[in-house]
C-alpha cells in the first residue's frame, strides 16, 4: 500500500474516531487523561528502552549534543508529561461553551457553541514530550490527532502512542483517536497536508524551513506556530536598569526558543548611558553582541549586517542598533519582525500606547520580558504552541483555540 | 511591467495604508463610510453608465439572463449599496474590543485586543454590490482590501471603486485602503494567492469551482465560503405541516443562494402521510423532485443518481429521499454535507439534541428554514460571506469575524 492510502486510512480511522470523541463528556475525556499518565507511569521503563534506542541511534548518527538532550527521556521528563497531563483534567473543558447567544426579534433562539475542529494534524521535531503534550491537548478538546513526529524520536514516539492507545481504549473511547502517521519521508508529511476534508487542522512546530515548507505546500488550513524574531526596544523615558533586566532575561533566561529576544532597540537619548552597562550586562551573561556602529565602538561587539536585523539566533547572540525614536524603532520592527513578540521599556504612557497600538505582533509587552509570552505564563494551563498567523488564533494557543463553533438555531416553524 | 508585480505593487500600498487605517477612530471610519455612500449617491450618473458598458458587452457575449440580472444596477441597487454602508455606521466598531483580560498571579496585566487583520483580499463573481459591500466591511473593520471582481464586472467595479477613492481620500485616510487587483486574467488571481505576507487573509465568494481553485492554490491564509449542499431531515416525531412548510420556504424562497435546501430526507414512519403532501407542495411551487424509489413512485418525480444527492442545484430541483431512522439521515449527512446548514423539524427534544451534537455543519437549524443561515438573519447587521470552514469563522461572518486580536501585556519590569 502506498504511503499515501496509508495516510488516508489512518486519516479516515481518525474522522470516525473523532465523531465519537466529539460527543464525550468532560468527565469521560478526564477520566481518560488521567488514565493515560497512570499508563505512562507503569508503562515507564518501556518508553526509556525505546527511548534509549533513538538516542542511541542518533549519537551513532553524530547528532549534535543539544538535540540528543531534547530527544532523551529520563523518569523526570516522563513525569512532567504526566503531570501535564493531570493538569489538563484539571482545566475546564472547551467544547460546548456557548460563545454567542440571542433570542431574534422573531422569537429564533441563537446559539453559537464551542465544538473540536475533527481531526488535528501535528507536523513536529525531535521532543517527544510533544507526543504526549498533543494528544493531551487534543483529546481534552475533543479532537482525534495524527502525530507526524521526527523520525529521530520514532521508537519514543511508538512506545508512547501504544501506551497512549491502551489506556484510552480500555477506557472505552476509540484507540484511534490518537494515531502515529504512518512513514518517516517526506512522502508522509506531504500526504497529511494533501489531506483536506479528512483533516481539519494542521499544526507544526519545529524550525523555520518545516513551517514554510508545510504553510507553501498545505490544501489542509495550517496554523503557523512559532518563529520569533523578538525585539526589545529602550524607549527615551526607560528606567535603564529595568531595561537592562528585562533585555539580560529575554535574551538569556532560556536561549533556544520562540519567546526569546534577537534584537534589541535603543532611543538615541538614552544611548550613551545605556550602551556601557548594557553591553557588560549581556557580554558578563555570555551573549555576543552583533551591533550597528553605535555598538560596534565597544569591545567586542560584532559589526552587524542586514543578516542580523532578520536572524532568529535561538543562541546566545543578539542584534543590537541605536534608533533616532520611537517612529524609527516602530519602523524597524514593522520591517524584521516576524508577528511574535515585541516589547518597549518605557516610563511614558503615551509611548506605551504608541508601541502597542502600532506594533504588528501576536503579544506586545510593556516594561516585561519577552519571555512571558507563553500559555502556562498568560495562564492557559496548556499550550499546544504559539501562532504568529492572524487567522484564528495569534500568540499562545490553549484548549480554546483548538475549538471551532457550530450555530444552533431554534425555532417552531420559523420561515422566510 | 508584469501583472505578478503590478500585484505586488498594490498589495504593498494596501500594507502601508492599512497601517494608517489600523488606527483610525470609529468616528473616523464612520464618516469615512458616510462620504462613500454620499458619493456613490451623487455619481449615480457614472457608475450606471460605466455598468451599461458591462451589460452591453456581457449580452452581445450571450451571457444567460439570470447573470445578466446580477450583473445589472439601477438607481435601486444603487440604493441598497448605501444603506448597507449607512448599517454600517450604526454598528459598534470591533477593533479595540477587550476578547479577554486578568491580572496575572505575578501582577502582569494581560489585555487580549481585536485588532484588524491588515489586508484582506476578496475574490468573487459577478455581482458589482459585492465591490461596495466589501469595501465598507472591510473599512469598518480597519482592513485595506484588494478586490478581484469578475472580468464581465469591470467598468463597475472600476467605476465604484474610483468613486469610493475619491470619498475616502477626501476624507482624510489613504485612497489605497481600497483597491482593485489590476489585470483581467487567471494570472492576477495567482498573484494574489501568492502574496503571503503582504495579504493576511483572502475570501473567495462565488462557485465552488472558484473557491476550490483558491483553496487548492493559495498560500495565503483563505476562509473558504459558501457552497451548501444543505438538508433538511424530516423526523418521525415531526408536524407534518411545519415540515412542509420550511421544505418548501428552504427551497424555493430563493434557489439562487448557498442556504437553500438542496436535499430532502424522511423518516420512513412518516412516508406514507407525508409523500404526498410533499411532493404535491414542491410540484405545485414548480420544483423538480429527484426522488429515490419511495419518492419516485410520484408522478413527476425523476429518479435520483448518487450525483444527485452530491449536487447543489441552485435552482428548482431538490433531491429527496426516505430514511430509516435520525441516525440513517445523520449517516446520510455526514457523506453528502457540504458543512453550511442542516435542519431537522421534529418535536422530539432527544432527536433534536442527537442531531444537533452529531451533525457537523455551520449551523443546525432545527424547526426553522434553512434560510435563516444569513448575517442579517443572525442579527450581525453586515455580512461578508458565509463561511463552511472551522478554522477562524464558522457561518455567517459580519465585522468580528473580520478580525484578528492581539495580545497587550503590561508590567512593571517584571522578569522571569
Amino acid at each position: 500500500m502506498s504511503i499515501q492510502q496509508q495516510v488516508t486510512d489512518v486519516a479516515t480511522r481518525a474522522r470516525s474516531a473523532a465523531r465519537v470523541l466529539a460527543l464525550a463528556t468532560r468527565a469521560e475525556k478526564d477520566a481518560a487523561l488521567t488514565a493515560i499518565a497512570d499508563a505512562l507511569t507503569t508503562h515507564g521503563a518501556l518508553i526509556l528502552a525505546a527511548n534509549a534506542a533513538d538516542v542511541q541511534r542518533a549519537e551513532a548518527d553524530g547528532t549534535g549534543a543539544g538535540i540528543v538532550d531534547r530527544l532523551t527521556l529520563d523518569s523526570s521528563r516522563i513525569g512532567a508529561m504526566t503531570d501535564g497531563l493531570r493538569a489538563l483534567v484539571a482545566l475546564p473543558d472547551p467544547v460546548g461553551e456557548v460563545v454567542r447567544g440571542d433570542t431574534l426579534a422573531n422569537g429564533l433562539e441563537l446559539r453559537q457553541l464551542r465544538v473540536p475542529f475533527g481531526v488535528v494534524g501535528m507536523i513536529y521535531e525531535a521532543r517527544p514530550n510533544v507526543t504526549v503534550d498533543a494528544a493531551g491537548i487534543c483529546l481534552k478538546s475533543g479532537n482525534a490527532v495524527l502525530l507526524r513526529g521526527s523520525s529521530s524520536a520514532r521508537s519514543s514516539n511508538e512506545a508512547l502512542v501504544d501506551v497512549i492507545r491502551g489506556a484510552v481504549e480500555v477506557f472505552g473511547l476509540p484507540a484511534d483517536v490518537v494515531q502515529l502517521v504512518p512513514g518517516d519521508s517526506h512522502e508522509s508529511v506531504k500526504a497529511l497536508m494533501r489531506a483536506r476534508g479528512l483533516v481539519d487542522v494542521l499544526v507544526p512546530r519545529g524550525g523555520a524551513g518545516l513551517i514554510r515548507s508545510v504553510v507553501e505546500e498545505s490544501t489542509v488550513p495550517v496554523i503557523e506556530t512559532g518563529v520569533g524574531n523578538c525585539h526589545v526596544y529602550v524607549d527615551r523615558a526607560a528606567d535603564l536598569e529595568m531595561a537592562v533586566d528585562i533585555i539580560v532575561n529575554s535574551k538569556t533566561q532560556r536561549t533556544s526558543v520562540c519567546n526569546a529576544a534577537e534584537s534589541v532597540l535603543v532611543h538615541a537619548d538614552v544611548a550613551d548611558e545605556l550602551l556601557p552597562r548594557l553591553v557588560d550586562a549581556l557580554q558578563a551573561a555570555g551573549v555576543t553582541i552583533h551591533g550597528d556602529a553605535a555598538f560596534a565602538a565597544y569591545d567586542g561587539v560584532v559589526a552587524a549586517t542586514d543578516d542580523d536585523w532578520a536572524t532568529e539566533y535561538l543562541d546566545l547572540d543578539i542584534a543590537a542598533a541605536v534608533v533616532p525614536d520611537l517612529g524609527a524603532a516602530i519602523e524597524h520592527i514593522t520591517r524584521w519582525s516576524t508577528g511574535h513578540t515585541e516589547a518597549i521599556v518605557t516610563a511614558d504612557l503615551a509611548a506605551a500606547r504608541r508601541f502597542a497600538a502600532e506594533v504588528d505582533a501576536a503579544a506586545v509587552l510593556v516594561n516585561a520580558s519577552t519571555r512571558f509570552t507563553d500559555g502556562g505564563e498568560f495562564g492557559f494551563g496548556a499550550e499546544i504552541g504559539i501562532s504568529t498567523q492572524k487567522l484564528h488564533a495569534r500568540g499562545p494557543m490553549g484548549l480554546t483555540e483548538m475549538t471551532s463553533t457550530k450555530y444552533v438555531v431554534t425555532g417552531d416553524g420559523h420561515v422566510r
